[in-house]
């Protein structure tokens, strides 16, 4: 089986570490490495939450990097829903793994400058605020020939914002980085909040995870019990929507979801929409796509998989 | 009966000249005055049209006042389907009417300080850029307490923009002027083009206006045969939407429409997302809500009222 | 003697009150009305000054027009050195005129369309905030013809800010009312914090005012005693700068001023920089000059003339 | 004696190529390595310009590193009187040298890092836009340990702007970048336009260094001949103002120059004031201040000293 090569930029954050057990479960990936940001929760608290989720699928052989502890320009935006140390209460065991002593940009620079030569591309997957991408494509913008293309969760149209009344948080909290990413030009394919307030992990949905006799999939159970469950009103049914880990199953299942493409363009320059995404739907600037918008998914699939896939971690020694 | 007292603001234009004609049919109101604004097309030609309209439907008692002749602080937007003199292409005779020596303006300012004082408020429906309504606010705030309600088409949400990316036509022209009416403090309900989205002038809907045997409807099939077909992507079938009607149709038989209160602003600042209405629908900023915005409409309900009334016009002499 | 027709759009306000008695001890000039509007305190406050004013010097015959109570878009900003009413702390008596029951725009819009007729042009002199101008032209741009031009104290170039860091306080309080003026082609000469902070009302200059034996005189000495005497490192000497009377020793002795015409730009967009004038001095944009900027004068040659025409007020009765 | 430890960012650029020469001919300066940065003219340019000056002065041991070739979120602004390749049309033979092949990023944060940790603290002189300090500020905050302070040329007060009406060329360029460098929390001295423009490279100066007979010298001349001349308007006199060198000037002899501590933002927002360096001169904020700007300068010393200097550089072979 031929893997696809990629790098996970990420800031768990509840559902990014849901994320990363998918990853870690899925032989379809060779993740090369784990970059990690300041998001939800200061980055030292997203690294050590980083190293716990890889000892806790038991996968000390991943490299994760320590990137950037801030925004570019903006004061730091937190997490609503991260509980103090970003994993909604969980609390896993001190983590024996240590980052490279490499950061995280370092690390971006290199491996897609070296992609780029040997033509392997790789697939960057971005999970959090983009300030280490950005800062990679500040230092070195060739590294746009070794990224295949950057699938990100980020943004909203018609579903606007979460963070705040305009923005989804990630842009939100670094929209100059967003910027710099949107206007590469490189390929995006970009999950909205259009499309991840379909995967909802509803109580239903949490119980057949918990079901999953493996210590890994009761951590998941846990974790998403937890998960902002409040929000009826707005999603319908209970239960917290499960951003980051539809970028990795649009990856194995791409069939499930369906999107359009349109000319993006990231708000940052008024208070009010700061950090906004803003697509052309209808050509009326004349402007080329720059991302592949993706706006429905088949949820069920998503987590039929994702059961699937917390299967099969190991049974408790 | 106790008709309903109103000013109706507005820059004919298709669906401004409809709703006209829908309100001159209907005994529910009492027309105190038409202003006009630039809009669609140039002060001098939405002045035109309404005086043509009102020829039209026989009712030259209405008096109408020309008002602004450009927004606040930008450069004029026209309309894109108005046609060169705004009615799509449809001539109607030049008309005889005169417009009232009087600005439109100092009319609003006298007949809703007047309302004021006596407490029998007026209804103000607005139709076009809010131009006119902001400097009358400007002049003289205490306009608010003879205003029963500002009822306006205008703004988006998930559909966020038509005429620029992010804004609606009436909000974008003049994005100051919505500003100052937004702040105002005055119950604001608005149409937005989520809700006018769903009222499609199908060419079924205008046959079936264009069997009704009198001139007026025969003028209003007329202008709805030109009338924007052409987005079937955007809208999922042929024809265009019929913003302005709805406001009287609203006010006529709100309990086709359902909507929700919200905290709505206007952004004026940037130009990547200038004119959008920006609304916290999940009381995110504390504020409380100065509008209610219409979200779903009965459309068939309010082609059938529309049909109705276009069939009380007389039959040709 | 041929009399220079004016209008007076003015805020009282310290510096006002003083360029008023300037005036009204000036036969050079036809004061054609006094229109008031808010700025440096309420419009209540501004009313009942420029009423006590007139009085004070005897001059009941002025008409004084009540205008625009609030800022088109933004929160009103005060004074910082005006006092509680306005006038620094000094007490007039309660005045006995009463204002006229014209709206200041309204007259502004009659006077000025009428002068465009005759042709007997009228010199708008501006002291204050620019909302009532900018709500006359938005009523009716036509006014522009029967203005011979706009003489205005706001703004601030090499001097950039005194409200805030980066604007001056007229300009601040209303930028959107000052863009409107700027862009409507009218011909301004401007006084901004260039020129007037070299008209500082030191003691000596108040002192010689004193020593006039008359009331009107000893209420200027009065006012100006308490008038900001502390910001010795910014001006270099003790007193604060006299703007608004400068408009008026302007229009009656040209020669003691120099200056430059260039295009000015006002910023209404950024919180830091709001308020800001900006000028193309070295003709970048290529675009043409909308204002003459004075940045020179003959400060004591000024405050002679302030003197000679204070005296010109009868010895108390 | 004691060596200041200096790293120099750079995008010459005619004055920035003299400002090199000054330095290399300075002993008190110990110049760890040029960092080259798109500006003037594109980094291909910059840096073969940089190399080609460390030649002309023979001085093939300083490290020259190439750095970010476009600013952070905007498009790329050249300089006015650069000529195309950046040294006002003086050709320089062809480097042998080549850049290391290290990013400038890379240095910068290696070589602050271990200043930090050794406590030997680096003075980063920056004579362009400030995109390589602020890609190094993102990736390793921790920098600020080893910096010293940094001297920068830029910005304007009362000379507002050079590129554009309200901005100074390379705060211009990248005002994100300047943002980014501006709140990071590092001392900062300032030299802005209100300096630079005492510094003109008059014909009388321009000739007393012609006179100095060695090639570093001629090719200075050269330069300076092409250089800006024709803005006797503004400056006053013949000549351009000779911004970068004034930056070791002040290190190599402060007393000759006099300035003031200020809060100063970066206009990031707001496309008629881009740019824009504004400061609170006079503590109305109540922030602390961030930058120490330098106003005035004895200029002929300044001349005196680059002469001295220059004559320093050996007689051709």
């Amino acid at each position: 089986m031929t893997r696809l090569p990629i790098i996970i930029d990420t800031d768990p954050g509840i559902d990014d570490a849901v994320a990363i057990l998918l990853v870690l479960a899925s032989p379809e990936f060779d993740l090369l490495g784990l970059t990690v940001v300041s998001g939800n929760v200061p980055l030292e608290d997203t690294l050590r939450n980083t190293l716990q989720v890889c000892e806790l699928a038991g996968r000390t052989d991943v490299p994760v990097f320590a990137g950037c502890d801030r925004p570019l320009l903006r004061q730091p935006v937190r997490g609503l829903f991260s509980g103090r140390e970003g994993l909604g209460g969980v609390v896993l065991p001190p983590p024996r793994l240590a980052p490279q002593p490499v950061h995280a940009v370092d690390f971006l620079v290199k491996s897609l400058l070296e992609a780029g030569r040997t033509g392997e591309k790789i697939t960057l997957c971005a999970l959090g605020p983009l300030t280490n991408v950005a800062v990679a494509l500040a230092h070195s913008p060739g590294i746009a020939a070794g990224i295949e293309r950057i699938v990100l969760m980020g943004g909203g149209f018609r579903e606007l914002g979460n963070r705040s009344i305009a923005a989804e948080f990630n842009i939100l909290v670094d929209p100059h980085a967003a910027s710099i990413v949107y206007e590469a030009g490189i390929p995006i394919t970009m999950l909205p909040l259009d499309l991840t307030h379909q995967a909802l992990a509803t109580p239903k949905r949490v119980e057949r995870l918990r079901a999953i006799d493996n210590p890994v999939a009761q951590v998941v159970a846990d974790i998403l019990t937890i998960w902002d469950r409040k929000d009826i009103d707005r999603f319908g049914e209970l239960g917290g929507p499960l951003h980051d880990p539809l970028v990795f199953d649009y990856l194995l299942a791409p069939d499930r979801y369906s999107g359009r493409a349109a000319r993006v363009w990231i708000e940052h320059t008024s208070e009010l929409t700061m950090g906004q995404t803003v697509a052309d739907w209808w050509g009326k600037t004349g402007e080329k796509p720059n991302a592949e918008v993706l706006t429905k998914v088949d949820a069920q699939g998503f987590f039929d998989l994702l059961g699937e896939r917390l299967a099969r971690y190991p049974l408790p020694a």
